[in-house]
């Protein structure tokens, strides 16, 4: 292998073809800061805006986004909510790619926290004791209590999910049961476009959050169930996978300098605290 | 016909089935104020923003469609270009219905303006005598000039239009050019959606353009060649047509307050001189 050999997953000498295309990238960008974060809430499914400084973040991811040389993101795709949404919107926006085809889907929504929902973390952890509030948050398969029926925080009556079967509507979620929920869209959905012809070359952008991203990781990288909850998603940092012809992550790593990377990975650890 | 008989369009008796589900609205809208409108260049395919003025508009029409009891968005379309693509966001998120499934599609495009990109109106009608840039701002079929070969104002290198058959990308058009490529994404996806299932009882809306929404009316409402070009498209009014079955249109007016949306209308006019 000379100088002009290529990098790995950059192009794929084919028997008879020659150089194949690249296969696409796929990158993972969890939504900048709600306004639930700010007052240290559960979230989950709850439809919260963005704050000021998440819709910097979103602009930020954009700005890192675009440029990018050897990046040319095709397709979208989104959860069901508006932070997400908005994320991908401003960062698209600022990447000047506004125009791509996007998917939305609730597969992608962040974790479900049931009937912690709404509440306070300081004082769910005061109510229930912190190892408690700890199992239910760092734990792979316990999920928190669920939502009571009939729960004006249920999402069965909300229009977005109207076309969702009743029983795919969760009351509460474990780490296990996004990934159960999140595998089926990758495998079918997402992984139909990183092998369409239209996208080969290009990039594939997932805005979603923290435990949707988990779950993605998880499924790529192989992470074990006892170390994926330990893994820190930072708000508004895109991360680039490279993937082989068999969906293989041969390098992934956030755009733009690590440092940050690491700093907002710690921001989001303390604010989990 | 009692007190109970559904308004025209509102509910359907079928024999043997009783009411059915009302046929879903089609709500057309242009998007707001652009930078170019600003200067008085003819814009066209160039993708250029909105201005602070135009996200007001957008802000506008959101508040507009969140207003509407009777009127449940269900699906968005819209056009390849960043300001009706930031207008719908904008409207969608106003109306608290970002997460909307959406399509883009070049088809719903604003016309070529071929040679006129980028130029001045006033300059063009003193360059070119009024009544030749009348003829072809306003006739149906007499298209300006168009771009010369290798024109760097040309589309046909753009990303956005990588997967569109390179015949299709129009180095000039005139109105019925538009109403050639708008009606065929009428009449296979936009009408789909009116016959989905999942979209009865509920609203589909258009966020596109003068022209391309233009090209919309004339096929909806058989408007004759030689009045649609004096059909003044207002910006930021959503347009709300109710159809039957058959998808004729029982009724078609814009929302909110008919004076404000006259006076948009004017106001639209005045600027096209």
């Amino acid at each position: 292998m000379g100088d002009f050999a290529p990098k790995p997953g950059a192009l794929v000498l084919r028997e008879g073809v020659g150089y194949a295309w690249q296969v696409p990238d796929l990158i993972l960008l969890r939504h900048g800061r709600s306004e639930w974060n700010e007052l240290n809430l559960f979230t989950g499914w709850q439809d919260v805006d963005l704050t000021p400084e998440g819709e910097d973040e979103a602009r930020a991811a954009g700005k890192l986004l675009g440029a990018v040389d050897d990046l040319d993101l095709r397709v979208v795709h989104t959860s069901v909510l508006t932070r997400a949404i908005r994320t991908a919107d401003i960062a698209l926006y600022t990447a000047k790619r506004s125009w791509l085809p996007v998917q939305r889907s609730w597969r992608l929504n962040e974790r479900h926290y049931g009937d912690l929902t709404g509440k306070n973390k300081k004082e769910t952890a005061e109510q229930f004791g912190a190892e408690q509030v700890k199992l239910w948050r760092r734990s792979y398969d316990v999920p928190p209590p669920p939502l009571p029926e009939g729960d004006e925080r249920s999402s069965a009556l909300d229009p977005r999910y109207r076309d969702v079967p009743h029983e795919f509507i969760p009351a509460t979620e474990c780490l296990k049961d996004v990934v159960a929920r999140v595998t089926p869209y990758f495998s079918e959905v997402i992984v139909e476009d990183l092998r369409k012809e239209s996208v080969r070359g290009g990039g594939v952008i997932v805005v979603a959050h923290g435990n949707s991203i988990r779950a993605l990781r998880m499924v790529l990288q192989q992470i074990a169930e006892d170390e994926i909850a330990g893994l820190e998603i930072p708000t508004g940092i895109p991360y680039r996978v490279r993937l082989d012809e068999e969906l293989n992550v041969l390098e992934a790593d956030y755009l733009g300098d690590p440092a940050a990377a690491a700093a907002a990975a710690e921001a989001v650890a303390r604010q989990a605290g």
